[in-house]
């Protein structure tokens, strides 16, 4: 059986119609499929309307509980919600969840440090229920994931959208071929950073070794392809990054960058 | 299949503690099961901070535009989530949904005659997705339903809590023997307002119309007690009127008022 999730940020949250075309081309998607969504600058906006302000430490932000209440609405609730009404607009039954919702992604709060994260979830060794996202799929539903996880002590925790795609690829691989799409700004893995036309159509594991002792891969890009690898060393059959407004074609490998 | 369909107000979502310990009993109730939350004082709160001022026109409230998007954050996601949270802490496999998800409830936006309630859902005859519902009980999951239902032209409506837990019941009545239980601010339907032990324990339709002739039944309990025979004579088994405090009674008949 063919699962397809793809993950979606902030940026293209945050574009109305871009979201929306998006969503139509997701929509029409053959096979099982999950989104998982981030957050975008709408949080930050109601936040600071709410007198909510972010919290860093160390450039690191802090779910703390007035933090954790505002991304549950916003994240959880409006968000969410008004991705899964488009879609069933566009003929996809979708149902939107946290990792609360069916118990399907726990997570343990993350251990004080040197610096305590509030309520940040770090998914557990066996924390995706695939058992029960495997039924939701099979009565025809879409998952669409909030990017909040659940700890049975600690309630709703505040868990990054990649990580949860993550998790949950290499949880389904054990009964699914699974394709992880990583939508992000770029088209894809560049070249040349500027040149956003120098995207590199295939990298391998010694690829890409070579490419970051060269310097041509480096910065973010190096935690998200390790991602990457990783997924792909758990049993994730592809992973493609690629840009949001492409999605048809890194559906059928004809944009963005395809991980093997 | 026994189903109990559950449906709670504000007053018990404003008080933590009440709503946990009325969360704890909802848990522990065996079969089949159904939750559905109304709002609460919170959604105004965080209305007022956003500069979102409720909007009524002769004394009924409007869905305008800022506060669809209020109550699809606070019932879709802080109240709905944290509700779901907390079932999974005391071991119930609760899910939370608005009517949009997985296309559960469908609605039209209310026609605009001399009032225009905004957005405001009236479920449609057929807009209850019980084959769709049934799989999800069917699979161990407890559906925890927000006010909110979904048009295929407008989106998320907004939509009386009563009204989802009646729609509700009357739909899965088709296939399962339904019990009913709305928790409000009383013990029952009372001979006498002021007296909170004068509680009628059981009504028939017939008893209906003579306590109300007689003015005992009078004011907002009629409507209630109207929608109560309503849903028995569309086939719901039974019909409970109590208070939060007492589920576990409500569930047993001895305590509130059984309507049949």
């Amino acid at each position: 059986m063919q699962l397809t999730i793809i993950k979606i940020g902030g940026n293209i949250i945050d574009d109305t119609n871009k979201l929306e075309s998006f969503l139509r081309s997701f929509a029409a998607i053959d096979g099982y499929k999950i989104l998982v969504h981030g957050g975008g600058k709408i949080a930050s906006d109601i936040g600071t309307k709410l007198g909510i302000s972010p919290n860093y430490i160390d450039g690191r932000r802090i779910t703390d509980e007035p933090t954790l209440r505002l991304v549950t609405m916003v994240y959880g609730g409006l968000i969410n919600k008004n991705i899964v009404a488009s879609l069933q607009t566009y003929g996809c039954n979708a149902i939107g969840l946290t990792g609360a919702d069916g118990n399907t992604i726990a997570a343990v709060k993350r251990p004080v440090t040197t610096i305590d994260y509030g309520f940040a979830g770090d998914v557990t060794s066996d924390g995706v229920n695939s058992d029960l996202i495997g039924k939701l799929l099979n009565i025809g539903l879409t998952p669409v994931f909030a990017p909040l996880t659940y700890s049975h002590t600690s309630d709703i925790l505040n868990t990054n959208a990649d990580t949860i795609a993550q998790e949950l690829a290499k949880a389904m691989a054990a009964s699914m071929t699974v394709k992880l799409i990583y939508c992000f700004e770029k088209k894809g893995v560049l070249r040349n950073g500027d040149d956003d036309n120098s995207v590199i159509p295939v990298i391998t594991n010694d690829m890409f070794l070579s490419l970051k002792n060269q310097g041509i891969i480096s910065g973010g890009m190096i935690p998200k392809l390790q991602n990457a690898f990783e997924a792909i060393s758990k049993g994730v059959d592809q992973v493609v990054i690629g840009h949001a407004e492409e999605l048809t074609e890194l559906m059928t490998a004809n944009a963005g960058t395809l991980i093997r």
